[in-house]
């Protein structure tokens, strides 16, 4: 018999996400193992058991002191893991809109100071406290929506130091939060003013003293690289992600946002962890990702928000077979934290099911994070869950605008006070 | 001296949208009255006074029991008025999505049961109870969004008794909710599957029976009709929007969501009140909605959810000078209930600039609606505003998922319990 410190119940379906022994990641996305009439029990931060609520009473005992929280006849999923954001920054670029309205391209819009620099700048001179601030507000308003893990980048730094500080955070703001945080190492988001007439120096500086240092006191999970042009090239993003695979860390690759370069075939030459965007993609590329065990990251927001494209792509990788994930792309261009909304954005313009775009936030998010036991519910998994009073699951993903009434991390709410 | 029961102190900003004795409408769409560290002062359920904090303690004092809220820095702006909702319905169409995701067209999505006849099929076997249970949680949803007027089209009945039973649950709502709802009858919502052989038969009896009774019993502020090959040709939407106009009612159209029809053109004919979506408006027409002073009122996640356009236009019509409103479209094929979301696509794919998506949130949509005292804050006007945790009012369109601290309306919180 179960002991448990906390029980869900009168839910209309529980997702478990948990269709066998092991989460199927990838192509067969239609499973997500949908309980009726669900309940969940936890002990000690954990899932200690998922079933009908008619057979509760036969597996688990209340502790003293027990929880019991009414679902209310919603729906309780799997916290969602926010596989791609760039949530570590200062200030804000609010005053770059009416720029955008006027017409003014990139370029000219980082003439009167605007675009990705002016975050690096607010980044470096921010201090530690303001950068956790900031940043801390965000995370608790992405876990309000629903998030328990979330992936977060370097790279308003861009520079040795000023990454690793920001990398030095990450702990620090996961203590704070109590959510999970895989930090990666975007030290090539872009080349830094300073290096501008000499960018192979800046990967250099990369490969030979920033990496070395994550990778020796453990300050990423992974290391990513921004390959388009004006930034990095398929050659050196390969160089950098090559140094990094080789001190231990993870690959992931930012390609073909803005055109066809080569990036999602270098992903699945290195067998990347993920490859993300993918606005520009070539049809040829799918199956190569798929055979490479590539997951594509897609961040439907950035691409209604920046791209001329308008909609990231979804059903096509489906279609082929290619794991895919979804991440907000949280970033002070494209400013989304709610992703119930990136679902909403992946099912109505990327075309996938609501139950993929389900499998796609929690199990195959968790996989592209490195995050295994992530993103589902089943016995001995963190009790990371959020419930929300929709009348089925497939609720999400078909309503933009869903709202948690509660989420728990390790058995416990999430809250920021 | 001014006796105020609340104050709201502490903000950054408050935009009031009244830059002169009467808030401007349409073009001028810059200037929204920002006060900065603005209080706001309320009597009775209106706007007593509006000021730097400063200069409010020498004009306005309070009454016993008065209360005091605090902005914590953040922001306070009129409540928004959604200009366009098609809220009043029952069920939802959550299983169209597998089968769009397959890449079924309309027709066969209706055959296999979904489709807005499936909604009618709903609404029309919903008891009063039911139906206005389901829309009261989503007017309340709307109001935690920020909403505090919100318009609600009649059109998922079809038969003249169903159409005036719809109308006749807004009041209700309305008590139930304490928000301020625009009844528009839209019976020319779809020629009803009884008269799929005889349009014109179901136009007549819209015009000889229906229409009458809406305005005998003032059921209505407005008529609308959805102007699109398949629905009402521009020739019937003219005939109903005559006899509408004829009645008192005032003339709206669902006009180019999906083909250049003409639509447009009968708006700024007939100087409807506004015409709505717009996708497919010929250049040319921008103009003449200009001199005809018909507000458009641009829907930006419908668009994105159910158009090939995925971006709904905004920057060309105040470029043009004509009025520009916002709407959730809220209706079961595209499920959306938060105007700052609204406000967000409005700016990053219609390139309205914040400023000009807040004052077709707000004044705009108002006039659109026929609130002409709704959408500012200034003395003597309902005291309906919104608080966000926000900076200043330009985070509103830059954010995508900014989410209200608290709601008044009439000088109370709104509040579901």
């Amino acid at each position: 018999m179960i002991r448990a410190d906390l029980i869900v119940t009168e839910l209309a379906e529980v997702a478990t996400l948990a269709v066998g022994p092991v989460p199927r990641i990838g192509a067969a996305m239609e499973e997500v193992g949908i309980v009726p009439h669900g309940a969940v029990a936890v002990a000690d931060g954990r899932v200690a058991w998922v079933g009908p609520e008619r057979a509760l009473h036969r597996s688990v005992r209340l502790r003293a002191g027990a929880s019991r929280v009414e679902g209310n006849g919603g729906i309780l999923v799997p916290g969602f893991v926010d596989a791609h954001t760039h949530v570590l920054f200062a200030g804000d670029r609010a005053f770059e809109l009416p720029l955008k309205a006027a017409g003014l391209g990139y370029a000219e819009i980082a003439h009167r100071g605007g675009g990705l620099y002016s975050t690096v700048r607010a980044t470096r001179s921010a201090t530690d406290e303001k950068l956790a601030r900031e940043t801390e507000a965000r995370l608790f308003r992405m876990a309000a929506s629903g998030s328990t893990a979330i992936e977060v980048k370097s790279g308003y730094a861009l520079t040795s130091a000023g990454e690793l500080r920001l990398l030095r955070l990450v702990p620090e703001l996961a203590r704070r939060t109590g959510l999970r945080l895989v930090p990666t190492f975007l030290g090539a988001h872009a080349v830094p003013p300073e290096f501008a007439r000499r960018p192979d120096a800046y990967v250099d500086q990369i490969i030979r003293r920033t990496l070395p240092e994550v990778a020796r006191r453990r300050l990423a999970r992974f290391c990513d690289v921004f390959c388009e042009p004006g930034f990095f090239t398929v050659r050196q993003s390969e160089r950098i992600l090559r140094a990094a695979l080789a001190l231990g860390l993870g690959a992931k690759i930012h390609a073909e946002e803005f055109v066809f370069s080569g990036g999602a075939r270098l992903a699945a030459r290195l067998r990347a962890r993920s490859a993300d965007h993918l606005l520009r993609a070539h049809p040829a590329d799918r199956a190569r990702l798929a055979d490479a065990g590539v997951t594509v990251v897609l961040l439907p927001i950035t691409a209604f928000a920046s791209s001329e494209a308008r909609v990231s792509p979804g059903r096509e990788f489906v279609d082929a077979g290619v794991p895919v994930a979804l991440g907000t792309d949280c970033s002070p261009n494209s400013w989304v934290e709610s992703m119930p909304l990136v679902l909403a954005a992946a099912v109505h313009g990327g075309r996938l099911t609501p139950y993929e775009a389900l499998t796609a936030a929690t199990v195959n998010a968790a996989h592209a994070s490195g995050l295994e036991d992530a993103g589902t519910i089943s016995a001995g998994r963190p009790a990371d869950f959020a419930l929300f009073p929709l009348p089925s699951v497939d609720h999400l993903g078909y309503r933009f605008d869903a709202i948690p009434t509660v989420v728990y991390r390790q058995g416990k709410p999430v809250s920021s006070r």
